[in-house]
């Protein structure tokens, strides 16, 4: 922005929303507000865990006859706090393995909580991260016959830098091996409502997960909650360590210690988001994000190019063979200042790749993609 | 509850706040909800460390003259939160001290992180804190000449739960004996507004404290922002570890990756809070609560307890010697129906007192007193 001024810089880089929240959803938030001026309609603090009433819409809107009830559901201010509150769960002394790429949280948590070694400059890895590769090479999932045994394993679908969601099959796979291993499994589901294709949406359709398995997610990308911040962790209370102490009874400890709830004033937006109408309006703005990672695919898909993810997420992962992700990332801020994010910035199997975001308004993509005709024509 | 199901039960237990936000802070508040659902209001992720405008707010409202800057302060979803994350940079490698007794997060959140040992029964502490005895002998603030050096130094002022604000010449002792030792002190001042003698409301008046200490605060108990959430945490610039590296910039590590930024709608609340009408309306709610512990207090005090704190806080501490606060909670419980808190919960000098919380409305605070009255004439 310094080198070019005048220039109409395009953030298809981070995924933040830019789509306005629905009505349904900002007037029961603004009428939660005002409420708080009243007698009648003011509360302190509420219970750590959330709001009663939200813990039973979000157990009966995502987990509907999957076992979940809605004392497993704890509300939080959002996944990536979550993440770190679980981390702080694990402690120090676990290991963990996660996909290459990935959301970066994962490892960076670990990191701060001492789990891992240092950074090792020339595989590009932190020491004692378990590292699962997931390339076009292998449908994105991890060849687990090849993946070493770890106290937890971060697994994200649909997949966050990649796009793509696990099947059935997979998942099923993924949840005998933690079985197998004594493992647990922190599924992060955020995009799950972008699934199109008949795959899962939650780690707990495959059977005997909940006895593996936790789930973080969040209304972030579902109803431009991503400043609101909102969002909720499954631990089912059949997870439990292997002296038989549930995983549930530890993380209500550290919910209730390291954390108050989330703003009632949010929470009431969640429990509009999950109202019958809430619940439309949601898919409305899903959807919308989805044309729009169509017509970035399309674009990319037309210029010859492999393009990956995108059917059941809002990113899209383009493959520059042989280049480097930082080199491409230059390359099209330079040419086109649209900005992408460098795949290896996900991990070193993210290397050759860009992630294009696919939450921007129209307008922008449009024009974004016209600019990617022009550079790659 | 059960026992007694047609008891008319009042809670001054839990310092949870009663009254009514100003109208100006939610209407700022509901404002901001409604303009999320229009294109030119709508916002996605914020700074993690807060929207600038609140951070400037905040510097020049509390911390005018003092040498703390705009970028000095981190906004956060409450001063809880905050202490979990300051544990999190801590690590469990460090040892600390607490004011015996304090607010528990503190002690809670060291047992988590593992820095502790094991709780020794006998003694009712854990095995590696220093607990700093505060009691009426050495009006309510440590003889540091006793107390060992530890890494980190918890010091909350007004005290929760005793009430108890220290003076200039103590907080200037605490910052020496900080800087002598090479200790960071956490400082929380979540009750300064409180405070009506002429005592420091920010560890940063007294000179020096920049370089060793840290602030943690809160709209909580200034606004009846419990369920709202916001609160912020001042790392000075001049906070630096003995490398010369300042701890700032690992807590920012810290916020941005274990936190997304508090709720922007309560951001919109904080800002409001700190206008000029902002200001009246939460010493409004303040003074509101200042009235009622000076009801309670009298209270006490005609019944010719020993009452402590009340005057810089709203919790009156009062001293029943020689019994088990358990049991006078109990016997006030039973007989009352009144709810406090036993002395004994927030540490080993706690023992034989009771916290009486003036966060009630006024028509509860009148009939508890009756009451009161009547148990202990």
């Amino acid at each position: 922005m310094l080198k070019y001024p005048d220039a109409k810089v395009i953030p298809l880089g981070i995924g933040d929303t830019t789509e306005r929240i629905p009505e349904v959803i900002t007037t029961a938030m603004a009428e939660r507000a005002k409420a708080l001026s009243t007698k009648k309609g003011y509360s302190g603090y509420g219970a750590e865990q959330g709001e009663k009433q939200l813990r039973a819409a979000i157990a009966s809107t995502f987990y509907q006859n999957l076992g979940i009830e809605e004392d497993d559901i704890f509300v939080s201010d959002g996944a990536k706090s979550d993440i770190s509150r679980l981390q702080v769960l694990f402690g120090s002394k676990v290991s963990m393995a996660v996909q290459d790429p990935s959301y970066p949280a994962y490892v960076d948590s670990s990191v701060i909580l001492g789990q891992t070694g240092l950074y090792q400059k020339d595989v590009e890895r932190f020491a004692k991260i378990e590292y699962m590769r997931c390339t076009p090479e292998n449908d994105f999932f991890p060849d687990l016959s090849n993946v070493a045994r770890t106290d937890i394993i971060f697994f994200c679908s649909p997949n966050n830098p990649t796009g793509s969601a696990a099947s059935r099959e997979q998942l099923t796979q993924l949840v005998q091996f933690a079985k197998d291993n004594g493992s647990i499994i922190v599924y992060d589901s955020a995009y799950a409502m972008y699934v199109s294709e008949d795959k899962p949406r939650s780690i707990f359709e495959i059977p005997g997960a909940e006895e593996v398995a936790l789930e973080v997610s969040s209304f972030s990308k579902y109803a431009g909650f991503t400043g609101v911040r909102l969002g909720w962790t499954v631990v089912p209370k059949q997870l439990k360590y292997s002296d038989g102490f549930p995983v549930a009874n530890d993380f209500n400890r550290i919910v209730c210690t390291a954390f108050n709830g989330a703003s009632n004033i949010a929470q009431a937006g969640g429990l509009a988001c999950l109202s019958p109408e809430g619940i439309k309006a949601m898919h409305e703005v899903v959807g919308f994000y989805k044309e729009n990672t169509k017509i970035i695919m399309d674009t990319f898909n037309s210029l010859g190019f492999n393009v990956y993810g995108g059917v059941n997420a809002p990113y899209v992962w383009v493959h520059f063979p042989g280049r480097s992700s930082w080199e491409v990332f230059g390359e099209i801020l330079e040419k086109t200042h649209v900005v992408t994010t460098p795949g290896s910035g996900f991990g070193p199997a993210g290397e050759g790749f860009v992630r294009v975001s696919a939450f921007g308004n129209r307008e922008n993509v449009l024009e974004a993609c016209k600019r990617f005709k022009e550079l790659y024509k």
